[in-house]
Order: structure tokens, then C-alpha cells, then sequence
């Protein structure tokens, strides 16, 4: 599918879907929605339409499909995978103005929301309810439901509570032909083809989410976090191996290593130990009673493991420090370098320290920086490159580098994505995880929803489709699953 | 697709794949398979075939895919939806001796195992490295894990611990032309669709899982069993609603009405109070520490419910008493009538006591028993209607009764199946609570994978196809999904 500019005929029709004034189409305006939080990866869009309604959304896509023209969803735009980049001047379906909560049943412990709403937001809507929306991603003051619904995103509490789609029940959803159709519901599934869980990590690809009901979940009675202080990070890992092998499951379970332990430091100033290798972050959540014992096994864990230092948060106030250092971390980043490249593949626990020293020997070969600050419970890696976009030879370097990161992570058995997606990013990878029979498999299963490639083209799997590839036109209109 | 033997030439290729010893075509061989655990819904298969491996299995499909045959995998047959009837002549592919742990990764917690085996055997292997499989079905002792992936079965721990969707990182599936692939992994999913999850439960109308990847779950340092009696099953309900209210997840909450406690008393008199309008099964699970103080507040939900009495097993030997009785409920009821019919549907907790009515209500008028043992905790309703198959008039009542029954459930706004599946007992009701849209969705999905719907046939979805609404034979093949 090549470059295309929407024909003045699919612009009158976006316009006539959601009113003048919710189409923007003027380069300065476009420019904004050139990329997502992959600032490496961009593209202008055909336009950007704001939509407020599922009547809306499918008015749009009804539009797009009838010009045979890509489209799009984009919420917060923090998507770390190009998820959202406009290919091919795809239209960009902003959802941001649809957040709004339509329900909120506390009984049954189930919301249902509109795909813009901001993460944080369904949590603060719960406040006083002892209820709180479980999928916690760094961006979640700002990341849309909607978008972690495509990637179905994680965060540092997925190693107890599971990603999103452990705590998505039913979606109401647009299809690439612009017909709506409900998968799940309050309940959950119940019968035929789980098609929500197929639904959630689509990135965009299945059509557009417009209703979410999200499940509830209650607030821990106490909660516990620790900071343990390690000479390296083999040793933190090992600790980390230790807990895991213990039986003991923490909320979270985060590593963050010296380089962003300085940056944080030097930025925050909260008196953490800058000379450390490596800290753990380590959350315990449950009843008062059994916790302190809790505690006490993974501090002993720690101590096993040489830590040089490991204690409890004093107060709630501390405790808010020690998450604020964590989830400001990407941001610290920022002071050491003009850009940086962050992967989030996952491997086995056991194998962490090996292929961190790869990911660090793969850096220092390519002379940049690597920081590391990620999800050691579940083994959910970010490593950080270092480098400045406006050198073209350290954008080359973080490339390779980034490169050889995911050859480590294949090599040690693991996967492309624990949270982030595949997106463009990582879509040329796909083929040395599967095989040619697996991809056309999930072909199948993207063509049953959107059969022309007009859903996010270019993204999650390689299409390998002739008009993807050789820039040709989709074929002919199949008609719809119903006749209508 | 109409009711067929299978031609000489099928098997003569049965025979090739797996041996003249390992066919059986006799009638008297074939009666034993003529239905699951639905005894109500019985029919001849055209063959049973014993399969020792993937090999086996592929050659198997492969030889009914080339003769235009419909096969359907069989494990232990517990299912209670009928969903390993041989409808249309299908070949049963008998997977009891595939029962292999191919591996156990204790560091990493996953099994590799072959799907005939059974269920309680992966946690029996795990026995002294406090590891365990989590999904624990009432016939754990007998079903295998191919039955529970083909179904997503759930047990009494599910409250707490998922089903079997949430145990399962990856599967070999055979499809259904013969051709071996891989879904997820030793370590999950982490890039493209989730077909794993689309697979888990599917009914074996996707193919048949060869190997599965089951997630290993650590035993919790301390269970508390505790048995609370209420006047009333409504009184029951209500304690129910008080324990989840408050945020506590139990490992299990069971409830268990009069007429189950009397039976199970009579046969195995574990000093159950036969005087009981109902009494709950809870069980605590997690650190020694916390877990009195949870005992505590659980029995004072009780206590808020007006329970006549509340207490703690005594010792393990009490503990597995109380599990032996609701265990062998089904079987106990076995005592009290020739033959049972069971449903699972889902309804909201709140809605327990005015649904429970409505089923009491309908056995009254049908002149039937109704007895009730279920997962009260997730609202997953196990209603047993007891009648006589020798008695035709019974018979049709217990029918009548059980179309109102899954009747009220749709009124409630609950869900078919929580664990047992739809299978060929429920397809006709999936048009009452999806739409054609929805249905005609799972059929294009069921057809990336079974484009001529050999595999199970007449299961899970209501196919609308024309060769199995007016029998008559399926298109011709299609290409598969790579040219091979």
C-alpha cells in the first residue's frame, strides 16, 4: 500500500463524520502525530480525526474502507513500539476525547469505559472504594485504556496482577468495514472463541476498541516496599532468583541499575546510593499480619544474595519516593542523553545475568551508553541505548545495538515483547521467532477481521501481502461476514 | 455433513497410521464411545483411534482430512457437555496413552507434557518440590489436560487461581490437515496474536493439541478449611456476597445445599449436618501468619449472614474430609437418582439467591429434584436436575427444566458455560445470547483454522454450514495455509 494523501472525496466524508473542526489536515498539524513515544520511527499522517463517539469511529472507518484508505487508532501516543505511526498516510483515529466512564459497578467490580480514558483516571474514579484498575505502566498518568488494549501493556505490578488483558472482560469494537461488534461482556467470556483475549495485543490491527469494561480490583489491605542495595546486578539478579524460587510472589519486583540510579539521583535527590550496582525495588502487598514475615524472607533473600543494603520504607511518604524514582526513571534518561532506544523483550529468570552482560557488551562495542531499569520478577527486560539522534553515526550504532539485543534475547529463548508490542519496530524480527507457517497462520486469523490490510498496516505481524509489499492497491471489497 | 462410516480406503490409512491393533471398529468396541459424561447425548463413532504421538496424531487427521472425514479427539471423556461425542460418524482419536511428562522445569516452573494425561498426575509429579497445576476440575483424578485445554475447565480453586487459559504457556497443535504447529511457548506468548488463548477452549474445533506447555503453581504455606452452616441457601448467599465485599479472595468458596449434604452424608457420613438449608466450603490459603486473622473476618461474614454455625477443620485429616465430600458430590448424588443433568452457567454473585429461585422453582414444576454444589465464589452455578432415563416423561421434564434453567441465567445476564463448554448440549442456545454477527465472526475464525469443519463437527459454535445443516458433503479442499 503506498504513501497516499486521503482523495478530497474520503476527506468530505471525514468531515462530514465528525464536523469540520475535528479534521485536521494542514502539514504543521499533521506534524505532531509524526510519531508515538518510538520518536525513530515517523511518518505523516493523511489526517487526524477526532472522534467522540462509536458512532463516530465507525462513520470514519466506514469512510476510510469505502476509499479503500488505512486508518489508524492513536490514544496518549506513549506507545514505545511505533504502534501508532501512520503508515502509508493512514487517517489517525484520535480517541483522546473519548474518555469518559459509563459505568462504575462496584458490586460486581467491573467498569466500562470509552478508550481515551487515561489509565490513572479509572484508579482515581475508584477512590474510596478500596477498588483500583490493575495494569500499572510507567505512562499510566498519561497512556490511554484504549492503547493498552492494542499492546495489552503491563507495568511493575503485572508479576502479581497480570497484563491487560488478565483484566479486560468485554469490548465493544469497530470493525475495519465499520460494523460494531461486542466481544464479552461484564462477565467476561462464557462462550465460543475468546475473541476479547484475542482482541487485546492486536495493536490496532483487528479494527478499533470503543468500549472497555475492565475489571476491578480491591486494594491490598498493606502494602510493603523495600529498596536493596547490590554490588551488581548478577547479584540482584540472583536475588531476585532466590525470592522467585522461595514461592514468594511480590506486588513488583523492579531492578534498576547504576546509570539510572545516578540519573534519577542527580535529577530527584532521594538519597539513593549512587555507588550501588544495581537496587531492587521490591513491592509486598496482602494482609497486615502475614507481611512482616514476608518482609523478613526477602530481605533474607537479599542478604543471601550479598545485597550491601536492604530495608523498608520508613513511611508512606518514603515509599512514594522510592515508586516515584522508578516510574520517573525513562524521564531521568532524558538528562543523560538526547534520545535514547528501550527494548522489552523477556527471557527466562535464570537467565538474566548472561544476557544483560551481552546487552552491555553490545553497547560498550558500539560505544553508547546502556541503562537498565525493568521488570526482573517476571524477566521482562528494558534496556536503554544512550544516544544522540542528531549524529547520524550513534542513530546507526543504536540501531545495530539494538540489533544485537534482540539476537540476545531470541538466543536465550526468550520473546520480542513483554509489554510494549511488536509494533513496526520489531516487525522484521517476527520471522526468526516463527515460522513462515506460524505468520501466515496469524494472517488468517487478521484477515477474518480485516481482510484489505486497512487496520494499522505495516504493524504486529509482517503481512507479506503484495500490496504491502510492492506498494500495490488491497484488493477488491469481500463483502461483509453478514449480509447487510 | 451427514452421518458416514468411514470408507475402507480411511481406514486402511487409520490402519497405516496407527496400526491394525490401535483401530477399533467393532460395534461393542465403539458402544463404550458413544458418549462423554452428557449421557443423554450419545452417538456412534466411526472408528476409535488409539494415537501413542504427534506423528501418530498428524497421520491420523491427515488421513480423515484427505477423505473428507471429521474426527474428534477424546481423553478420559468426563466432559459434561457432550463435547467428545462422535457426532456424524467423526473418527475418535483416543489420546489416554499420550501421557507423557516430556519435561518438568522447576526453576523455571512449566511442564512440557502430552495432552492424555491426567490431570492430578503433572501435580503427583511435582509432589516434595512444593510446586502444583492449579486447575482442579472435580474429576482431576480422571480427566486429562487435553480434555481441560479443549474446554478451559476451572475447579474450586479457579475463585482464585484462573482456569486452565490462565495455565497454559503454549501448545503443538495438530490442525486439522494433517499439519504440526506451534502456539506460545515455555515461556508464553510475546509477540503476534494470541492464539494459544483462542485455542484453550475452542472444543476442538481448531484441531488437536499434541503437547501443551502447563504452568507450574507453588504451593501456598498454609491452607485453613473452614465450614460454615446456614439455614438457607439465601443465607449462604448472602455470606458469600459479605466475604468478596470485602476484598478477600478465598482459594476456594463452595456451597453445598441440602439435598447434596444429605446425600454425601448417607454415603460417606462425614458428620455433615443433615439439617442444613446449605452449608460453604471456604478455603484460605497463603502465609501461616496472616491466615487467622482471615479465618477470623471470613467467619464473621458468616456470622453477618446468620449462619447456624462456623468452624475450622480440625486437623488435615478433617480438611480432606470436608474435600472428599464436595468432591465426590456428583457421585454421591448418583445414590439418590439413575441419572443426573448439570449446568454451569455464570450469573452475577448478586443475583445468586433470585436465580437459585428460579431453578428450584422450575424442578418443582417438572416434578424433579433439584440439587445444588458450586463455585459460589465466581457465581459459576452447578444446578444437578436428578431423573430416571428409564422414564421417558422424565426424561423430556429434565429437558424442559434445563432450558429454563439456562434460560433464567440469560435472563440474569450470565453466561452459558463457566467450565464445562458448550459442546453439542448448548449450541443452541448461543443464538440467544449472540447475535448472527457475533456467531458468523467465531465461524470465519474457526474456518482460518478447519475450513471444511472436520474437526469436531457440530460443537462449541452452531456452524449454520450447509453441509451439516442439510448433510451435505464439505466444499472441496482448500489450499493450505503455505503451499507445502
Amino acid at each position: 500500500m503506498p504513501t497516499e494523501k486521503p482523495t478530497p472525496a474520503l476527506l468530505t466524508a471525514l468531515r462530514e463524520a465528525v464536523g469540520e473542526a475535528n479534521v485536521q489536515t494542514s502539514s504543521d498539524e499533521l506534524f505532531v502525530y509524526e510519531c508515538d513515544g518510538l520518536t525513530l520511527d515517523t511518518a505523516t499522517p493523511g489526517a487526524v480525526v477526532f472522534v467522540h463517539s462509536t458512532e463516530e469511529v465507525a462513520a470514519v472507518v466506514r469512510a476510510c474502507h469505502e476509499a479503500s484508505h488505512p486508518f489508524v487508532a492513536r490514544g496518549a501516543g506513549t506507545g514505545l513500539s511505533g504502534g501508532a505511526v501512520a503508515l502509508h498516510g493512514a487517517v489517525v483515529v484520535e480517541t483522546a476525547r473519548m474518555k469518559r466512564i459509563l459505568e462504575l459497578d462496584l458490586e460486581n467490580r467491573v467498569a466500562l469505559v470509552e478508550p481515551g480514558l487515561v489509565n490513572l483516571h479509572l484508579t482515581r474514579a475508584c477512590a474510596g472504594k478500596h477498588l483500583h484498575y490493575a495494569p500499572d505502566p510507567s505512562s499510566q498518568g498519561s497512556c490511554t485504556i484504549g492503547g493498552n488494549v492494542a499492546e495489552n501493556s503491563g507495568g511493575p505490578h503485572t508479576l502479581k496482577y497480570g497484563v491487560t488483558v488478565n483484566h479486560v472482560l468485554g469490548l465493544e469494537v469497530v470493525l475495519p468495514d465499520g460494523r460494531v461488534m461486542e466481544f464479552g461482556g461484564p462477565h467476561g467470556r462464557g462462550a465460543g472463541y475468546d475473541l476479547t483475549g484475542l482482541f487485546v495485543g492486536s495493536e490496532g490491527t483487528f479494527g478499533i476498541a470503543t468500549k472497555v469494561w475492565a475489571k476491578l480490583t480491591p486494594n491490598p489491605e498493606t502494602v510493603k516496599t523495600l529498596l536493596a542495595v547490590f554490588p551488581s546486578i548478577d547479584a540482584a539478579s540472583r536475588a531476585v532468583s532466590h525470592v522467585i524460587a522461595r514461592g514468594i510472589v511480590p506486588a513488583a519486583l523492579e531492578l534498576i541499575d547504576r546509570t539510572i540510579v545516578r540519573a534519577v539521583e542527580s535529577w530527584l535527590h532521594l538519597g539513593f546510593p549512587t555507588d550501588a550496582g544495581a537496587v531492587l525495588l521490591i513491592e509486598l502487598d496482602g494482609l497486615r499480619d502475614g507481611l512482616d514475615l514476608l518482609a523478613e524472607r526477602v530481605m533474607a533473600c537479599c542478604r543471601l544474595a550479598e545485597c550491601l543494603e536492604v530495608r523498608q520504607a520508613r513511611d508512606e511518604k518514603e515509599r512514594l519516593l522510592l515508586w516515584k524514582a522508578r516510574k520517573q526513571a525513562f524521564g531521568a534518561v532524558g538528562r543523560l542523553s538526547p534520545s535514547y532506544y528501550v527494548q522489552d523483550g523477556v527471557i527466562p529468570r535464570s537467565r538474566l545475568p548472561e544476557v544483560l552482560g551481552r546487552i552491555q557488551a553490545s553497547a560498550e562495542r558500539h560505544g553508547l551508553i546502556n541503562a537498565n531499569v525493568f521488570h526482573a520478577g517476571d524477566g521482562n527486560l528494558h534496556p536503554l541505548i544512550l544516544f544522540d539522534e542528531r549524529v547520524p553515526a550513534q542513530v546507526e550504532a543504536a540501531l545495530k545495538c539494538n540489533e544485537e539485543i534482540l539476537s540476545a534475547v531470541i538466543d536465550a529463548g526468550g520473546m520480542l515483547s513483554g509489554e510494549h508490542g511488536i509494533g513496526l519496530e520489531k516487525l522484521r524480527f517476527m520471522s526468526r521467532v516463527f515460522g513462515e507457517d506460524d505468520l501466515e497462520g496469524m494472517r488468517r486469523v487478521r484477515e477474518v477481521f480485516d481482510p484489505r490490510y486497512l487496520a494499522n498496516p505495516g504493524k504486529a505481524i509482517p503481512s507479506r501481502r503484495c500490496w504491502e509489499v510492492k506498494g500495490h492497491k488491497p484488493p477488491a471489497m469481500r463483502p461483509p461476514m453478514r449480509k447487510q
